[in-house]
């Protein structure tokens, strides 16, 4: 099934879109939003099934043609969103090239931060940003939204509360994230809003690609229309399960909790990168400095997950733009 | 005017409370949550403070005995929880204490980490947490509660976007912290859902206490009934101001943003304590190690502000217990 949610109140309106993007349904007489089915998923999940079912049939009365530019992320505003770093290669090459400290278990204990929840964008909106000297950096991801976990909940049954997959741009302001590490206290100002596909979809919509707690597909990421990498989400480490059970470990997650896999990126170089800071690291590694610059101001980042050659998040497709200046600042 | 949610629904029952705490009246015709009068809040502050005067004159239709217990945190779920440690004292002695590599620019640049928001404790719950060895500590602190804040906001219009003031007790494992600070990707583990006095007030209410965007009150802790600290709020290094326009300097914030200051702490040490660590660090510094233990199940911890021998926000009063493992972890 596939879900996305309209502009319209601060949750958005929710609709099922067809398997093929091309329609969509309102849901209002399931969940008005899609917040509201999360947390009811158990009595909401069959019956939204049902129309999508009915949908992707041509017999769901009320129907429309999608449009992605209606669309906001599938949630606007979530309870949570925890952003692990779970592809250790990227966290490799950033060690080598930046010549960082290494983390001595990151191979047994997840990473994880904790983002700003409360204002994504979505997938063809402006990103607004106060200064082009900030380092702008796209990060393609892939992640998962969650029913209730308890905490205490061990990977397994962590693995049982994934209601729906998501692809994310995670915005990345690159010159306050070296300080801010150091800080310990973790990104804040380089992690402006994050930005999702218009589309969120059950498991099962990726078939044999849902495994292992991991999407198996290839993230096709494009910076100003030339190709910047494919990366594919099964080389995750740690799998979804395992970054749900660490984030769960002390306090219990909302239904509608968000946890992100870190930039998609796989050893080898022949896939690219789902990020500018990484390539830089490897230019840094082989040439010894870095040479793509980051994003300026009218500069574009297009990402996509396909399978058999039809998108199955839509695409996420926008532009860096300079943020209005407040009236009173 | 006083503020507090009572039990039902994700976000809690508005409710206007009296300046003593004693009575209360119900605010669904003006806002069903605080959360929505928040995002009307030029609409809704002024009808909410008319409803006020008249309970505290005893003229208020529907008015009923006030109960902490059946009180919810003010926000029981929030859209963003970010939380300071603005009191350079306890961060100096943290760091002479454990030998930690000083942060160079820490008094020109405020220190804040991005926490959960999706599932605050009311003031008398108990706190449940999985294991006694995680180092489990108290941490008084003041907060405020914004209205929306434009990105790039200066201190001058973040102070204007101040609606309310409130009084946390930001709960904390110790155990996770000097790892989760190394990674670089802050706390994450080491921050179980904070918990909040039950009664969330407008500046105006502590009248000259409320100065330079700071709460010049004491904040008392007592831990098992004996008292630890009573440190004054006035002591902050950066105001709210301050640390709200550096949350806001790359994204906006939605109205209902938590603002906290960090642990309330003063030089001198005569005021005591409001979290272990701190006492744990001057412990080690006085006589090479610490002595006061971490909290046990079924310890205590109580935090209240006074002025004028009245209560402000009414008191944290909690204990700490074993959480239920879930039936399938």
């Amino acid at each position: 099934m596939k879900l996305a949610s309209l502009n319209g109140g601060k949750d958005g309106r929710l609709v099922v879109v067809s398997r093929d993007l091309q329609r969509a349904v309102g849901a209002e007489a399931i969940a008005p939003t899609l917040l509201d089915a999360l947390e009811r998923w158990a009595e909401c999940e069959l019956r939204l099934q049902q129309l999508y079912t009915r949908l992707n049939a041509g017999q769901a009365d009320g129907a429309f043609t999608f449009d992605p530019h209606q669309a906001t992320a599938p949630l606007p505003r979530a309870p949570q969103w925890c952003d692990g770093s779970a592809f250790l290669n990227h966290g490799r090459l950033m060690e080598t090239a930046f010549n960082l400290a290494p983390i001595p278990d990151m191979e047994t204990i997840p990473l994880i931060y904790q983002g700003g929840s409360d204002d994504f964008l979505g997938a063809t909106d402006d990103v607004p940003l106060p200064d082009e000297s900030h380092g702008i950096d796209f990060e393609g991801e892939y992640g998962v939204i969650v029913d209730e976990v308890p905490l205490g909940a061990s990977a397994q049954l962590a693995r049982s509360r994934i209601a729906l997959l998501v692809q994310i741009n995670d915005v990345s302001l690159r010159s306050f994230g070296p300080r801010e590490m150091r800080t310990g206290f973790g990104f804040f100002q380089a992690k402006p809003s994050s930005s999702f596909a218009p589309v969120a979809v059950t498991p099962d919509e990726i078939g044999e690609h849902w495994r292992d707690a991991r999407v198996h597909l290839d993230l096709h990421v494009d910076c100003n229309g030339t190709w910047f990498g494919n990366p594919n989400g099964g080389e995750m480490h740690f799998g979804f399960d395992d970054l749900i059970a660490h984030a769960a470990a002390t306090r219990r997650l909302s239904a509608g909790t968000i946890i992100g896999s870190g930039t998609v990126s796989n050893a080898g170089g022949q896939k690219g990168s789902a990020c500018i800071a990484e390539r830089r690291a490897i230019e840094a590694i082989e040439h010894g400095a870095p040479k793509t610059p980051f994003m300026r101001f009218g500069d574009r980042v297009r990402m996509e997950a396909r399978r058999d050659g039809g998108t199955v998040f839509g695409a996420i497709d926008q532009r860096i733009v300079r943020a209005l200046t407040p009236p009173m600042a």
